[in-house]
């Protein structure tokens, strides 16, 4: 096993924040002596999503520990998505059937196990403990928390001050989680910085239940989408599948503003940080041109879900649509000034309309419906997009009109 | 039986507030025609008190119920007593064990039943269905209301904004008080006006949980104690106990302010309405002696505990010490003027320093240690004990010494 220090190093690779780096040095030294690997926990909502990149954010890290020779456990949280919101007075979150939970869960593991090892991840189910519940034991448990430090929580404060119900059974979803931890013992959780409570829940109770020693929180950023601005997602348009083409994952990652470009290779893929801190200090030297790491990024994104061979097809395609331009060589050009852009980013339809003033947005919106408008040879699927651009990408429209993008 | 509106002014007598009126009346004219009784319920804490006049102002309104022909519930709240509170950060409540609250329940009973029908009365335990609940009916329970809502509750309130802990499992007391009404369907929760917020949650669970007909809230009054300011209490010395000799309930009656007369017989005993009203009529109007109506009060409450007889001898005791006074009839007086007490009462350590200028504090306080000093013949067991004087009572202090006060 690596030493405790160069563990770390690969282990603060990105995160946000670590509550406490000196305690996760502590433990890791303990894991050598002792040779006994720690328990990573990561929670996981018995939704059935499809995974992108933002996704894999924390599951990365799980990976790094994975390689360092620790264990990870995945908790889904089955009871809390079998109870649902049984009020029936919020519409987030429907109850779903043990059925939904397993078929969740299925879905799940499938795509967790493109980026894990299924030999080293141990998968439970908390309704494993948290049916054995009675009365008195959840009096135990929420008497281990007050009301005030709960109403601390941004989600609950935000309501509660706007005068919007919080509802007690509300409470009971930190609580469990935080319970989670004590069943496992888990000796580090990792989530998102949007977990930070519910995961330092984790470390009180566990100290409250008399565990000696209390597991560490690990918080990851939460990874921007191609636009570089917001939260990758599904609804925004701007994310990128980890089920996708190869081709598609390769121009998506193309489409990432270049101040992302390290970001991305920090949070989304497996480089160790020495290699990132070299691109890093290239890029900011002016020695390495952006577009070559974007590609090396795309290729790397690529490769880690299909593999070497497609990886390098997807650049080929992308060389030819793109950077080869076998696009026509005299296609025109148009320059987009920094008033037409909102913080650099500009509405698709917006961006036709100027390309061609004859376009009605009726007919961009249809133009994007049949697919027949293309940035660098990837589709434009979502009439809401905003593009972030850059210099000398090229906008298709219809079958044979190219132009470039200046700015 | 009764026809309603004569049920409900007999229900009416002394209430504070209740939740609604109209309501009630609907249900009593409901159960006549239905020849279906009320369930009236009161909820108990499973600790062992002494029963004094102010517990019994809640038991005497069960007892009208139960002469109207309705049936009592007593729900002993052994679920909550026998969880406590499981943090040990309170020192308010201990946790008791099954046998402390069997044990407890059976001292309780042997008190009740001097006031209530045994027949009459059914004795329910709330661990036979809180016992039940797991995890989920929890959840179930605790979705019904607001945390919001919770903390409007006046005690959860005042320490919430004091910075003071409130804890989580806290809010479960209210809630399972609550469907404590849930499960007996009672149509009449009754309390002392401090219980208006748990006695409230039983209507809105009802409600939530599918029942048509929620339950009507009676909220009686806290009855002063003997010095006619402060709520009647042991720790404050200012009790009526019903367990105590009939010279000591006659006598320590006899010690109330003037005031507090027509409120006992509100309260503490099951006069007609009407009588009451002539009662106070004749002291407002000046026709009648407080003196007569106050023995009148005392013997009544002597009878209630003991019979009769036993009434009567107390009285005639009364009437020998104080009344007929057979203390000398040349005993000295010794006039305290208002700026000797505070709003009429006085410490009887002040007292006695003023009665003899000799004594010092700590002589005083061995005096009442060793009951060496009476009030009307009543001893004053209490040091701390604060006198409401009324014109002509007389004080003795060691073997024979007397002295009459005047106002």
């Amino acid at each position: 096993m690596m030493d405790a220090k160069e563990q770390l190093k690969m282990i603060k690779k990105g995160a946000a924040e670590i509550v406490s780096e000196y305690e996760l040095l502590k433990k890791l030294e303990k894991s050598l002596d002792e040779k006994r690997p720690l328990v990573i926990k990561l929670g996981l909502d018995p939704t059935a999503p499809d995974i992108h990149m933002g996704h894999t954010v924390v599951l990365r890290k799980l990976k790094t520990f994975q390689d360092l020779g620790h264990r990870v456990v995945l908790i889904i949280g089955d009871f809390t998505g079998m109870i649902g919101d049984p009020t029936g007075r919020s519409e987030t979150r429907k109850q779903l059937s043990r059925e939904d939970v397993a078929a969740n869960a299925e879905t799940y593991k499938r795509q967790i196990f493109k980026i894990l090892d299924r030999e080293k991840t141990a998968v439970r189910f908390n309704s494993e403990w948290l049916d054995k519940f009675n009365f008195r034991d959840v009096i135990g448990l929420s008497a281990k928390y007050t009301v005030a430090r709960m109403l601390e929580r941004d989600d609950f404060n935000d309501r509660y001050k706007a005068n919007l119900p919080v509802f007690i059974h509300e409470f009971f979803y930190p609580l469990m989680q935080g319970y989670d931890s004590v069943e496992l013992k888990a000796d580090v959780e990792i989530g998102g910085t949007d977990q930070k409570f519910n995961i330092l829940m984790g470390r009180t109770l566990q100290k409250e239940y008399g565990m000696n020693e209390v597991q560490i929180g690990l918080f990851m950023p939460i990874l921007e989408g191609t636009d570089g601005v917001k939260k990758m997602s599904k609804s925004l348009g701007n994310y990128i599948g980890i089920n996708e083409p190869p081709e598609e994952i390769y121009g998506k990652t193309m489409s990432i503003p270049d101040g992302m470009i390290v970001r991305y290779f920090e949070l989304a893929t497996d480089m160790h940080p020495d290699e990132i801190a070299q691109i890093k200090s290239g890029l900011e030297s002016g020695n390495v041109n952006p577009r070559d790491m974007k590609m090396k990024l795309a290729f790397e994104l690529a490769r880690l879900y299909h593999d070497e061979e497609k990886a390098g097809f997807a650049e080929e395609h992308f060389r030819k649509v793109v950077g080869n331009r076998e696009t026509p060589d005299d296609i025109p050009e148009i320059t987009i000034t920094p008033d037409q852009t909102e913080s650099g980013s500009i509405w698709i339809v917006n961006l036709l309309s100027v390309i061609n003033r004859d376009f009605t947005n009726s007919k961009i919106r249809r133009l994007i419906r049949q697919g027949g408008i293309t940035l660098n040879e990837i589709k434009v699927t979502d009439e809401k997009m905003k593009l972030q651009l850059s210099d000398g990408d090229v906008v298709r429209y219809g079958k044979r009109k190219f132009v470039r993008i200046r700015l």
